[in-house]
């Protein structure tokens, strides 16, 4: 499919997107100007929902020092809007997730976060646990997987359980996820630092 | 200076040093013996003060959130006993501390904690911009350096300026010193976090 230098200019001139994004959106149009315009009209859509998604730049920094001055957690937590940084429902998450911090320290907040290198040094021990089981090659891969998804489960914060949860199995992320359907906003967490004399 | 293993093995009978040592302090006393032997004990009375000087296994974690709840710091303050950790001139310390890192966002504790490749990356730039001075290489050197020295100022916790200082001129780490003074135990900044919300 042929896009001429003018097609493009057009339809930057139209829709004010950007000249890789027209062009994209001409060749999947094949050419038909309407088509690509609608095209763009959606990606912009999409683009938005996105942004909305992430669009967590107010929030707090909240700490928790533990009675005894050894044990301390540094959170910060975002929201939408400077309004719901200030309401009682976001401090007391703030609350509860660095009281998880504190007692049950993780060491990301999500499995995304861990290092390819810490993974690739899971994944080996297990497979080398494993070795003289003489179970088949799949279901060893399969033992592997759990045990990792078990390591994640241990070690990232979303993931972890909700230690002073009213019904058991409640993860933090479930935590989050009853904040953000209570509050109306999205919440996320970006990080934390937890410190412990003598560790 | 000729020193024989015997000697070395000797000296090494004698006071319990190890072996490059007695022949290094052999070498210093020029042969003599008893010379030697002082040497040791010089040393080993040094070494244990510097480990002494180490002992820093108690202490605090600090926290400060700034009113607005959108700077937050985290510190680890160290002493040597529990009892010293207790103490309000600590906890004051500690606050200084929190706040000077609030105000003056240190990136590192001491100018050691600096990766490398930091410091290559200042020192490319400083190079950089002297390239068309035309002034000479010892000069430039000699002007790198002391950029580096600013930078370690400026980004190294203990020697920043303390914000809230009496006296001009004072450092983080003139603080903690007379601190130490005070107290009569070493006293060490660990580790430190700071959040700042949208940053």
């Amino acid at each position: 499919m042929n896009i001429s230098a003018a097609d493009v200019k057009k339809l930057r001139d139209a829709t004010g997107a950007g000249m890789m994004d027209c062009k994209k959106a001409l060749i999947e149009a094949e050419g038909d100007f309407d088509k690509a315009v609608d095209i763009l009209r959606i990606k912009g859509a999409a683009k938005a929902a996105k942004k909305a998604g992430r669009g967590t730049g107010e929030g707090i920094v909240y700490s928790y020092i533990h009675h005894n001055e050894r044990v301390g957690v540094l959170l910060e937590l975002n929201c939408e809007t400077d309004f719901v940084a200030r309401t009682e429902d976001f401090h007391e998450l703030a609350k509860q997730i660095s009281l998880q911090i504190a007692a049950m320290k993780p060491r990301w907040v999500k499995r995304e976060d861990v290092p390819e290198e810490v993974i690739a040094k899971e994944k080996e021990i297990y497979t080398e646990e494993m070795k003289d089981s003489g179970k088949p090659e799949h279901i060893v891969e399969k033992i592997v997987e759990n045990k990792l998804n078990k390591f994640f489960e241990d070690n990232c914060l979303l993931e972890q359980e909700f230690v002073f949860a009213d019904e058991k199995g409640t993860k933090i992320k479930d935590l989050i996820t009853s904040a953000i359907a209570k509050i109306g906003e999205n919440i996320q967490v970006s990080r934390f630092a937890r410190f412990e004399i003598g560790e």
